[in-house]
């Protein structure tokens, strides 16, 4: 199908999801829900399609046996595909961000202003493997009012199709139910959810900004940047994460044994996993030892400096093979696995230099229990997610109760965090009025006065 | 200077300025105001010289008068150099847009999730021609606590310059008042704002999204096409408005007539001036014509489409000079002048289509006496600002009440409309917690479970 007929057909879809209201939402939710559970078999066969496919690369070494684990939709004893047909539920039963009203003024008598929250319009979602997404995103963008145009992995292309294509066969349910029924006023667009699966396809659509208002690359970090270097679409960065925990002078050795431990060990593939431990100097001989035990006994190779490498001497020998000298690039890589760099510092001000210097603005604690470093920390460092004595594992939006999660931001700007319903929605201004002229305003006594008095909601 | 080093220290500027209290950064405006004012001889000599460089411009015709007029930093007797110190008083007296709480959830006992208002960092603002933008913008950079880049037009680079210079030397002061007084615990950073004046420097600068947070274009559509280009940095686009008003079957004529011609005529050069007038074939002979003549006889060149000429044809003699064939272009462009293209539309639906395809998404009225369509067209309309029986003319941060305006964004994410100091933050996560790690919560009887719990403010 034609590219720009596609992104005009999204933008249509959006234009009509600004009408939708939360009882149409939910309908073409449960529609989904409904279409998915009745063809479960169709989806499996396509999956097994992919799957049998990806086994012949992963066979030749051309896929890494975890990315072929992902893409398996059904699970052990289906426990993934009912995990996702419970996921539309609750992204059903989450409140409608839309239509709040986050300012009331009075210009003048007969003259008020409204800044209400609407769905952003059209997004662009670009994801690897798992073709869950499809159906994950799908429920995101319907329930923020907004159309999609969903690009997966090559990989998952057997499986996304098939989802893509009842998604569409449920949205018409919808859309046709709408139609013969008085109760809603408004069209239900079939077009909300579009997939599109050739790699040239992205390029295209990255070029048609008069359609398309945000693009969301799930990925890799050349992903975000390959995006961002080819178009003028703004672009929400779901970029992987360098977080670091900085233990003070003051730390807690317990909690400072736990958090890192936890956020170093308990996924380290994740975005919210610890890479960076910066140390304090004046605790080097007294607690840093059992914290770098503690990782140790956990099986995490420590890239030391010299100086947390010195502090380390006793253990150094029965530890040999996991303990590795750091080098300076070893303080800007994500691990993804269990590695952390460590890097003594002088003052709390140089450990929050380094991590606004080689930090991703994803998320940062501090383990202190000298509340005012807490603060001076939490206000300096530059990241989305700026946490005391916590582990930065908690960065995620089910744990913050968003309830559901377009993915973690990385950006400065719209959204930052983990990203819910509320990132995929922005405002408009409404003006309410009764004939007036901005002329009618201004300075002289025949001219009006703005009032600018708050309403009441 | 090296350009990296301009962002470096914008960056750390920026750092220390999320440290700033309200009472510091009033201090530095104030320091602003009173340096300035001592030194008014100082920049009108600057001003004049870039105004004696521009008049040579002008006499060999390759500068326009009015570009010429709007360097002028003095104005007839002084005002606008009163105008441009008055304009740091009002900044100084707006609400600090940082640090507000916008939600506080409690997700387990203590650990408590805070959402806080915070600036975005460092701001790029792009300008031409007038020098008090450098101080206008300076003010709203230090109010909202960011860091601010200023590139401003070579024609008034003399003026610029003696600006920023003497906007450095007065937060010189307050940094060094900060420093010598107990009061402030923080510095106050000397590089908040720094002025670039070469182009080259600015395709430099784009370059540097790891200093830069935001680029503030303002001007030509064409500038802020160009800086999207070129950028993986966000865009806030104070593009040009094509603005719409949309007569519907109902409309009230006196409303029709007082909010066309006060949105055409008010100040035609503006962003917010209507360039596209929609009127339903219903209304075509009976309250059209009332409408055409009130524009014409304040001398607007109407652009009309057949059918709305044929319901002209008993005036078409008088006002031949203020009458032409709208072409299809016309519906696409900004006069930004007295003239507009007139369509005629069978429906609302046809009516919101065409603004939707051909619009600008800044600003579009309905004029109605139905409440429905009026809401219809609000929510289908995909606008930054959308009206019932206003003007146009309405879209400005002062008329909403803001303040003061970094400029007018149309933009689908971050910030829509009128931006002011607001639209300059963004957020950050605090979580305080107690030692807790993620890997302590979830399924089994040993797992605690998250509270979620909304917490009083």
């Amino acid at each position: 199908m034609d590219i720009v007929q596609i992104a005009k057909d999204a933008r249509e879809a959006g234009n009509l999801l600004q009408l939708a209201s939360p009882e149409q939402k939910s309908l073409a939710l449960k529609s989904i829900k409904q279409v998915l559970s009745q063809h479960k078999q169709e989806i499996l066969d396509a999956n097994a399609k992919d799957m049998e496919l990806a086994l012949k690369e992963v066979e030749a070494g051309r896929l890494s046996s975890s990315l072929y684990k992902r893409l398996d939709i059904n699970g052990k004893n289906g426990e993934k595909f009912e995990t996702m047909i419970k996921g539309i539920d609750e992204v059903d039963l989450l409140q409608d961000p839309t239509g709040e009203i986050t300012l009331a003024r009075k210009l003048d008598d007969k003259l008020s202003l409204y800044r209400v929250r609407c769905p952003v319009g059209v997004i662009l979602v670009i994801f690897e493997a798992r073709p869950e997404v499809v159906v994950n995103i799908a429920c995101l963008a319907i329930k923020s009012g907004n159309a999609a145009i969903l690009k997966g992995g090559k990989e998952a292309s057997n499986s996304n199709h098939v989802l893509a294509k009842l998604i569409k066969q449920a949205l018409t349910n919808v859309s046709e139910e709408c139609l013969a029924n008085n109760r809603f006023p408004h069209e239900f667009p079939r077009n909300a959810v579009q997939l599109v699966d050739k790699r040239e396809e992205i390029h295209d659509l990255l070029q048609l900004d008069k359609y398309i208002d945000l693009a969301i690359p799930r990925g890799s970090n050349s992903l975000v940047k390959s995006v961002q270097n080819n178009t003028r679409i703004p672009v929400l960065g779901h970029a992987d994460g360098l977080c670091s925990i900085y233990l003070d002078e003051s730390c807690d050795l317990e909690k400072a044994i736990h958090v890192v431990v936890d956020a170093k060990t308990d996924y380290p593939a994740a975005c919210n996993s610890v890479e960076t431990l910066l140390v304090h100097s004046s605790i080097l001989e007294s607690k840093f030892p059992f914290v770098a035990k503690a990782l140790l006994s956990m099986n995490v190779l420590l890239h030391l400096d010299s100086a947390s490498k010195a502090a380390l001497k006793n253990d150094i020998q029965s530890y040999s093979n996991l303990i590795v000298d750091a080098k300076d690039e070893d303080y800007d890589h994500e691990f993804l696995g269990l590695e952390i760099a460590v890097k003594v510092v002088s003052s709390i001000d140089e450990a929050i230099s380094h991590i606004n210097e080689h930090g991703s603005k994803h998320t940062d604690a501090i383990i202190t229990e000298s509340e005012s470093n807490a603060e001076f920390f939490m206000r300096k460092v530059d990241a989305a997610g700026v946490y005391w004595n916590a582990s930065t594992r908690f960065a995620d939006g089910f744990r913050y109760g968003f309830g559901a999660e377009v993915g973690v931001s990385t950006n400065k700007t719209h959204a930052r965090g983990p990203v819910g319903l509320e990132g995929l929605t922005i405002y408009k201004y409404k003006l309410y009025g009764n004939g007036q002229g901005a002329s009618d305003f201004g300075l002289g006594s025949e001219k009006k006065q703005y009032k600018h008095e708050d309403i009441k909601l």
